[in-house]
């Protein structure tokens, strides 16, 4: 059964020590097995702090880069691709420190940044991005971590939209993998479970929710789909709710979310959590071979 | 049966006299009922041309207000008010001469603009739009014209993303319908079948394309909920298929297309096409009462 997790940005943003103190007592209370954390800006919190918290609780931990507009792997700008490097540095040595064995993000480009690319630009811009990201994966690799790369909807990028695109990225270099959301595949991919079978042993990180962003459950995604399709590719990990509270300014201008999308974020969380226990429930485990 | 209709953007931005010429002879002998004709700027193409190149080939018409940034019905600048006012009758004027009943469209404010607003913001908008609306939609049912607004997705606005957001606005107004389209109901809407019975006999206008915006059909859209939906709710209009080609700039750049998504345009739309007569052929016609 895969372990089910819940995003701190369905409360909070950014994190920070007091705010983890706060939510991860409640996230293990209401029966999560892991806990995700975003690194907006290093410093927010403090990993030592965090990893004894969620040691004394016996709470997992996945970690979540962060592209804002100052970070950027495609860029021409070599003091900004070191500068992000530095940053992705820092987020694999606070997975490595808390016990998450993720990374996961879209490190290549800013969230929202979109632009034209013929098909020889393409190609060139993912060259540049293998290039960066080999020696970071190795690295990653080296403390027990994958960068797990993560395909946006068309709206917030326009490098890497489907899992096809983003394979082509980490094809071949050890350390990297993909961070598959429902979210942005209920956008691109005109079948989801196929997506997910296209991932393969490559799948490192899951991201769950409706495909309005709201809690999993009760809208027109296809989970029994989804869930076989895990089963089928071995993926074994958690599977992370990840949604965004409208009360935040920061957060819902990021994410676009102009309306709840739940009675309470509280809500969307363990409603969300008893649909993932109820389907996984439903399914039963892998038989095994 | 709902006639079926292709919209110009799947081939060409702007439309122009000598594009339309070209265009609505192979959508007509394609076996399309409708064209869709986009508005861009008045003058780009000219109506009476236009009506009597479509009457000439008995291809029916609907059509396309367009907001662009300087098109705006809930600033405070009046005069770009006054200006999209009239930008939307004139929309009505070409809508009457080619024989449209619908003009369709995001007629509330520029497509890409979005804004936090909470309920009080939101409320009060709602009243502003409705009040710049009313005197448009009383002239445009003189004309035997509906203005159909377009909720879109929460990417391309925060005023209208939801069915249940824009029936607030034409709840009342004579002239006044929604326009869905399949696309932003895919991202905003957890069941479309249902959106559509929420919009009810205020349905004056459908867009239809595949969840990744390529064709309608072999995607995760449950099409036979939605013309089943269409059916309860009495709607006997075109189902217009919008896409936009990747091969012009200017329009995959608004529409946040960044591949191809089907092997030709031309292919896109024929193969919606085939698809939709299929659908509507399996499901039957409606029986009378």
């Amino acid at each position: 059964m895969h372990p089910i997790g819940a995003n701190t940005w369905i409360w909070v943003s950014p994190l920070t020590d007091a705010r983890l103190a706060a939510l991860a007592p409640r996230i293990h209370a209401w029966g999560f097995d892991v806990i995700e954390l975003p690194v907006e800006s290093p410093g927010d919190w403090d990993p030592d702090r965090a990893a004894d918290l969620l040691a004394g609780l016996g709470l997992g931990a996945t970690v979540c880069a962060v592209m804002s507009a100052d970070r950027d792997l495609v860029t021409d700008d070599a003091e900004v691709v070191r500068r992000t490097g530095d940053y992705l540095r820092y987020c694999v040595r606070v997975a490595a420190r808390v016990g998450a064995g993720v990374v996961a993000g879209p490190m290549y480009a800013p969230v929202g940044r979109t632009w034209l690319l013929d098909a020889d630009a393409r190609a060139a811009t993912v060259r540049t991005l293998r290039d960066r990201l080999r020696p970071l994966a190795e690295e990653a690799a080296g403390a027990g971590v994958t960068l797990a790369v993560e395909p946006l909807n068309r709206f917030e990028t326009s490098l890497l939209n489907t899992t096809e695109q983003a394979l082509e990225v980490v094809d071949g270099i050890p350390g990297l993998g993909l961070a598959l959301d429902t979210f942005h595949m209920n956008i691109e991919e005109r079948d989801i479970p196929t997506a997910i079978r296209t991932a393969g042993d490559r799948l490192a990180h899951v991201q769950v929710c409706a495909n309005d962003r709201g809690a999993p459950g009760n809208d027109h995604l296809d989970w029994t789909g989804i869930v076989a399709a895990l089963r089928d590719v071995g993926y074994d990990g958690p599977l992370c709710i990840e949604s965004f509270t409208a009360e935040n300014r920061t957060i819902a201008t990021a994410a676009a979310i102009w309306r709840p999308l739940a009675p309470t974020q509280d809500k969307l969380a363990t409603g969300g959590l008893a649909f993932l226990r109820a389907l996984l429930a439903r399914i039963g485990p892998a038989t095994g071979v």
